[in-house]
């Protein structure tokens, strides 16, 4: 077991790595070179590697440190300073794209009037829309020099929000998985939750604090946070049936907007990377399924990679114009907000392991990660060359 | 499952890290509280983690990046300046505590003339005492001001020395494990791997300098380090039939003293310290049974703590003194190698795995570890003294 586990480790890193480099060249994240790196070595091609326990426990803690990441990164501060504007995109950026996903979904899978089951998981392709990730607008306007503008600190912002609505609504669907269970169940618990957490968390990030003061970047205080990231996990699933990555993002945001979180976060991230995300990643790849393809799959695959650009390009953007943004202003915010990466992939391996998704769909949500990841720098590029030539 | 590992994580990190730092305020070194955190969570006290696979898997990857880090903290140069005084110091420093060793357990488990299984049993609580730990003797001398002298660069390169042979030998043991192999087939298989592992490491290290070169400090460096770790490990059990320590050890050499070395131990390191050598260590304790006492085993165990620290004391003592050292600073060699920690306990869970040694012994293996950090500070600070006042 050990041998086969240090085998299938060596298999995984170095494809991960070679795989991802190669498609960063391409402007590709390489979060998607990590996920084709395991489609390969999975049992869909190769099958060099396949799933088991021991690498679905470092697949498990892999998505749980990057959620850990992903909340230490939150800056709650930006949120408060550019306040309504980015409230109002976000808004209007999550209820489009749940909207047209839904939407789609339902035409392709039975149409509206469905039983529960269906309807949730409809619903679900939905969720996964909500999702954005900016890291590479980010690149491209600061690449402009635009990142300090309105457009910029409105689309940083808002992102921040867009992270937190979409793990809340993810949560709740984990939740509608029990059919015993209701929605107000489920958000009594999620509010329990936050007040538990909230609570804990000042706790925690106080202790943190002081153990920095007396010994800094000593090892009991990172070994201090991510102990608390794992009991967050812990109890969020084990005692308030919520998901585990919830957790782990609440634990991250406590310890946010703390001097000693860059710190914090590049600890975490060395473990991250040296061993749990790329296992998580490749994880995705090696249970995705290239079988079970039929012409209504491909035109519902297809139509969800359309309406995934669009919907996030025009709820972002609507919200934009509704806060007095000029025209200009409103597309870039639109583009920049367009972009999938981590989070839509997350949501999709949870949507796969509760039934909601089916797993010969993966491959079109990793299409629209790699389509939006291409488009978004050339898009948003020629929106600003538009600007200079008027 | 998922849950439970998280727990067990949770338990495990916490209490391990809570007894080391107690330990360490009692300048006893905190593996000690960490074995003595697995004792009190284990079956044997409170009963909260048992052993399982997925936690033996993280303990075996624990146990590899710390004889990895070990590896790459070895100073090649140091061996070649300090020359002959440090081989011999640590020939004498290896051969009297496992001749010594060897002869107790002949006295307490049948006798010399046994059978071949009993005798490398008997012979393995040698091995165990040829190991040797100069931590605390480093800052002993530091806080001494005699690290820069004969004394210290002697013991310095000596105990590198003494990790190397310690290394070879426990895989001559391990091999040994199987009746039909010999001493011979042993012997040329370990060759064949160093011929193997230089070619190979020579390679692996030029190409992570030229990685370095292009790209400082970047993940794709370490990853390929860690990788390397893996492969050696993976190759030198599958391919050789040695231990996978063995080969992380050899992998570690390879990327020792380089100007980078320092920078990729630092970057295992922290995934070491975040999970694995925590696990690792706590394992040993999990599997300690307090069971099985007996008189003879009680005498057994107080003998071979004393000829642990009184053979390495002697044997490199009598080293030092061949090598025209003066009295007291032959005392202070001897006394400076009598510490044990982590390798004695690494050697002592594989012994353990491999049926060479029986669980119930366990406990004495950290008496050793904890008397002789004890007493090696008070013991060297007073032949200085000594010195001082003549």
């Amino acid at each position: 077991m050990k041998l086969q586990i240090f085998y299938e480790l060596i298999i995984i890193l170095i494809s991960t790595k070679v795989l991802g480099l190669l498609l960063r060249k391409l402007k590709i994240p390489e979060v998607v070179g990590m996920l084709l790196a395991g489609l390969l070595i999975g049992p869909s091609v190769l099958g060099l590697v396949e799933e088991n326990e021991v690498l679905n426990i470092f697949a498990e803690l892999g998505v749980v440190m990057i959620m850990f990441a992903a909340g230490t990164e939150t800056d709650i501060k930006s949120i408060k300073s550019s306040g309504k504007a980015s409230a109002v995109i976000t808004a209007f950026g999550v209820i489009v794209p749940f909207g047209l996903g839904y939407v789609v979904a339902s035409l392709f899978n039975g149409g509206f009037a469905v039983d529960r089951e269906t309807m949730i998981s409809n619903m679900f392709y939905g969720v996964m829309l909500t999702a954005t990730s900016v890291t590479i607008t980010v690149a491209t306007l600061k690449e402009l020099g635009q990142l300090q503008t309105r457009v910029g600190t409105s689309i940083l912002s808002a992102a921040v929000l867009d992270d937190i609505i979409g793990i809340v609504i993810l949560t709740v669907f984990i939740g509608l998985k029990n059919p015993d269970v209701s929605v107000l169940k489920i958000v009594i618990r999620i509010i329990l939750f936050f007040v538990v957490s909230y609570i804990v968390g000042t706790l925690a990030r106080k202790i943190y604090h002081w153990l920095e003061d007396r010994n800094p970047g000593t090892r009991r205080n990172i070994i201090f946070a991510f102990v608390n990231c794992l009991v967050f996990s812990f109890a969020a699933e084990k005692f308030f049936g919520l998901a585990d990555i919830t957790g782990a993002f609440f634990a991250g945001i406590a310890f946010a907007d703390l001097k000693e979180s860059k710190h914090l976060e590049h600890r975490v991230d060395i473990a991250s990377y040296l061993l749990f995300s790329p296992v998580f990643f490749a994880s995705i790849g090696i249970g995705t399924q290239l079988t079970g393809f039929n012409m209504n799959l491909l035109w519902f695959g297809l139509s969800f990679v359309a309406v995934g650009l669009l919907s996030k390009f025009l709820g972002a953007g609507i919200g934009a114009k509704l806060c007095h943004f000029d025209n200009d202003e409103s597309v870039r915010v639109g583009l920049g907000m367009m972009c999938r990466a981590e989070v839509i992939l997350i949501t999709a391996q949870r949507g796969v392991n509760l039934g909601f998704m089916n797993k010969s769909f993966m491959p079109f949500v990793i299409l629209l990660v790699i389509v939006s990841s291409f488009i978004t720098p050339i898009l948003l590029k020629l929106s600003y060359r538009k600007k200079k030539a008027a």
